[in-house]
């Protein structure tokens, strides 16, 4: 194929980012939008006239469509790209990919079958910054690993038919198995329905990676300050990617501690402290979500595993339904089996 | 007595801020330093020549002291009270009060014994931003109370006979029985040994108050950034302390999300948030160490039970325990009893 | 008209968020774009399929249009303008309206005779925050104005055939006038050329209000740190906006000095200032330039002067002349007259 | 001498900081404390109870001092300076030195007569971030210096006998000249009186250097933040000194425009732009001011000419008295003579 012609589904919060992306890249040509609410269609013709637009996704099987890009909520995605891969469309679905893993394997095995693409919105993994620091990491710049504590707060978006840890979570579990190249052992989670009866609006999470790696995950929905931060400690070195950051949106800190080579004979150790510069490296910042798209078209195009592949959606999945039977379970450590 | 003769014990790191203010202060005298570094006696000489300095503290018991002042390591902070009591005189010890609560209890009922005032050097509750946050909470200001969120973080003091644990949540512990005016019901932990073997320089507690109230206190030795901040999430409005803030240490978030009163038919709640004026109150600033010498010298004339009595220091200490045997345990949750 | 149709001249930097938003509100139409970079006409192609696209603006004049947005470099505003005048559309055009005041004159009369609408792109007369600062300023919160202090910094963008005065200094010169309702008596200038010879990439203004009211702008192309500031200092309290700020772009600090009733016998006043809470007052964020753009359509639907008129875009032009004259005459004070 | 004997005269806001700093050096002692305030000599017995405490510096005379410390109005500078030096003691005097030229002179003249030193209170010339920033500028590392570009706001804190100009702006100056090791060719200033009839509380300060070299000082008592900026602009890099930086207080920003090779045909220069790390450099911090204590006794001791030297303050002083009269002369350049 020489341009991919895609169909949107869903045109609600997120669902504008992806086809203005596929607008405008030229390997692609959006042809049609399905959404179930005729606002979100009037809103879509203001900015694309041309595009046909439909309430039923149904109507796109007779488009001669190359793929289908689904940002619906999240329990419609498992039908949806069901029926869009018995219909020979590559699939491109957001996060999370399914409700539950048994979905997502199906999917991953229908699109294997039939030899078409399915990749999931981790939007990270196409991050310029997130990219920079897992090269701080590979390059050993960072030395060994201890922890990696993420963050990712604010007020809303609640939804009734999800929670914090389905709706955020997915974009730390994603970092973290990018930037370690590992997936984790075990998992703890502590939840919290603040605001509306059973409505989880705080999750926290202990993920244990190999190497004794510890990695921390705290995700909220009701928090005063918005936050956007992932910090990975290492013997050598310090880092924080800061999304919200102003100078810049990672800082490599020169810091550590070390033993002492001897004491001074009043049994008191004397800890050598390395405080040197902090550096805010330039990163070229491209938007993620158009690298993102490319990807997805270049995967279809070159029959390539896209990074972000059904797979990768399936581990995250993986953990979420481990978290929340931790979370069910007085934060049980839940192995996880790969 | 018209001003009180106070003895300090230990001039390392912590002792020469009491000290100066029990120097400075009015109503307090300080007549004699101890401390076993030579070192240390030579910059309390420069400071204070005409103080009678020593190398050993029992040469204060002929000197017709009132109290004594200690700010020693804390695995002595129990024998050292404990002969200072039996020596009739008031004292004034460093948090943690003791390693444990046997002996923390052993202290309390000799003070009791002996009519002696038994105060727990906890800062924070003489913290003017921690009194504003109280009355923030008590005054309904915030509505009811979802959470608490407490981060202290940065790299270092590592001493190789504590941990993190040990040495920075009795802050956090403190402030959110004060915040609070309750104990919690349960706690469970997580720990981890980043820079050195056995010594846990990360630490994460949940703890669960009343009302299902739940606090977080994230501790670390080991983190790029120096963090100091209470975050304290109610129905109504939420409240940031961060003690490093520039245009004020207490922001209050006119922020909150209600239930919708109506669905609008595509069975999608409209959540209605609220988020409205920030506001940074301005608040006097006293030196808390000040206010909390002061508040010693009164309790002792006026035989009134500290705020941050023995027993406070006590109180901290179970939670410490219960944390360490949770952390020993894959964070189990350890009920506390009271 | 039902619906006003428009061509816009230039797509370079700023003329495709005009287009967007012509193109999006739904009483305006995009019929065509005028631009002489190939480039940038397939840029606006692959947004825009169904708009004329042409290198000549005058293929417009058989349109049947209604009015034309001009965002082309500046001395090209005066001969792209006065020719769409003449030709009965109706003229917005981005700042700096003319590049000299009799250019700017002949455009205004021009419209007025001719019964067009000529409107000039002053965008911050449609930000909220600025809307809400002159709120505060009206409603007498602030007390009597001392003075306003104004940065527009950065690094970048230089124009080979601009400077940073005639480039920046607009967007404060209109906020100025906007937040005072009134015109400065006189300006005194200073400039330097940093990076090129004979390209002015620093300039610091000094203008004179009404009642005795100063006010400084400063602009740069050639400094490290991004400022969008602007601080207003009035006798009962004091207001920034920052442009870039995070918590809110407003914020009134409520603090003063007042001199004392009388002095302490030694000669010494003592002044009492107020230091009370800062407020960072909730904002409802639109973006200005859809506000301007709808401005601009209901100016020319109901024949209504717009608030940035093209006699706004002269009072700017003056006092950029006057700046320039001081600039070259060692900073003299130029009295505008008006 | 082996330790050097002083005498500190004014014990209001800035002389309890020389007092400590003097009474805590191996090689300094403080003998007597000289104050008109019956308070302010309370507060000193409270810390020194042994120093010999006088409401007249003329006491000091016969106390067998090597030298005194004038931290007292500036209008006394003068008289009390003289006198001390008539008396054979060494004289460190805070900024700035006088009230004008000709007295400064005179100071100076009467110190070298004499073999006396005289040393004035630029702080900043003591200051590691001041230091580490003219090691950049020296180094080269910022190639060519543009312009610097100082800003030292605050609320406060009027005095009756003075205004902004000579509170805050010596600081500025003395830092300027160390920076540059070169003196001003001319000033140019605009001050205004906001909240007090006369009293100057924002002034603003344009500098000629040699090599073209601008440099701009803003200084406030009347602002709603708190601000301490030096921004140094140069050829190949800029840098910052924020004296309230978190992270660290410089920083050093690798960014910078050149001129294009070529242009592309269309009479469009494209500018190249650099804008690549920025990096924050570990400064080891020593409080300035004990350093610049120490250096006055060393200066003493040693007999040799101090960094700021009683002519450094004479600099100062004639950069003031030029500012002063363009004040009150539109803003006129004022050449400098030296």
């Amino acid at each position: 194929m020489d341009i991919l012609r895609v169909g949107v589904i869903g045109y609600g919060y997120w669902g504008p980012n992806l086809t203005r992306n596929f607008f405008e890249l030229p390997s692609s040509e959006v042809i049609a939008i399905a959404d179930l609410s005729k606002e979100n269609l009037e809103r879509a013709r203001a900015k694309y006239p041309d595009v046909v637009l439909t309430a039923d996704y149904k109507d796109f099987f007779d488009k001669e469509l190359d793929a289908v890009i689904i940002s619906t909520p999240p329990k419609t995605h498992f039908p949806i790209a069901k029926e869009c891969l018995l219909n020979d469309l590559h699939v491109f679905v957001e996060k999370p990919i399914t409700l539950n893993s048994r979905d997502a394997e199906e999917l991953i095995d229908l699109a294997e079958e039939r030899g078409l693409t399915l990749m999931v919105g981790h939007t990270f993994e196409y991050n310029s910054s997130v990219q920079a620091m897992k090269d701080f990491i590979d390059d050993g710049e960072l030395g060994d690993l201890y922890y990696i504590d993420a963050a990712r707060l604010n007020l809303g978006l609640f939804q009734h038919d999800s929670n914090v840890l389905w709706d955020l979570a997915p974009h730390d579990l994603s970092i973290l198995m990018y930037l370690l190249g590992q997936k984790p052992i075990s998992v703890s989670a502590h939840g919290m329905p603040c605001a509306f009866e059973g409505i989880y609006d705080l999750a926290k999470l202990s993920l244990l990676f190999p190497n004794n790696l510890m990695a921390y995950i705290h995700v909220s929905w009701i928090d005063p300050a918005k936050v956007r931060r992932v910090t990975v400690v290492g013997s050598k070195k310090m880092a924080v990617f800061n999304d919200l950051g102003i100078d810049g949106k990672i800082k490599i800190y020169d810091k550590g501690v070390e033993a002492p080579a001897y004491t001074n004979g009043f049994n008191e150790f004397q800890y050598n402290y390395r405080s040197g510069d902090i550096t805010i490296p330039k990163i070229s910042y491209d938007e993620p979500l158009r690298t993102e798209c490319q990807h997805f078209i270049d995967s279809v195009v070159n029959q390539a595993e896209p990074k972000s592949s059904g797979r990768s959606g399936l581990a995250v999945i993986k953990i979420l339904e481990a978290a929340e039977r931790s979370m069910a379970n007085d934060s049980t450590h839940e192995v996880l089996e790969w």
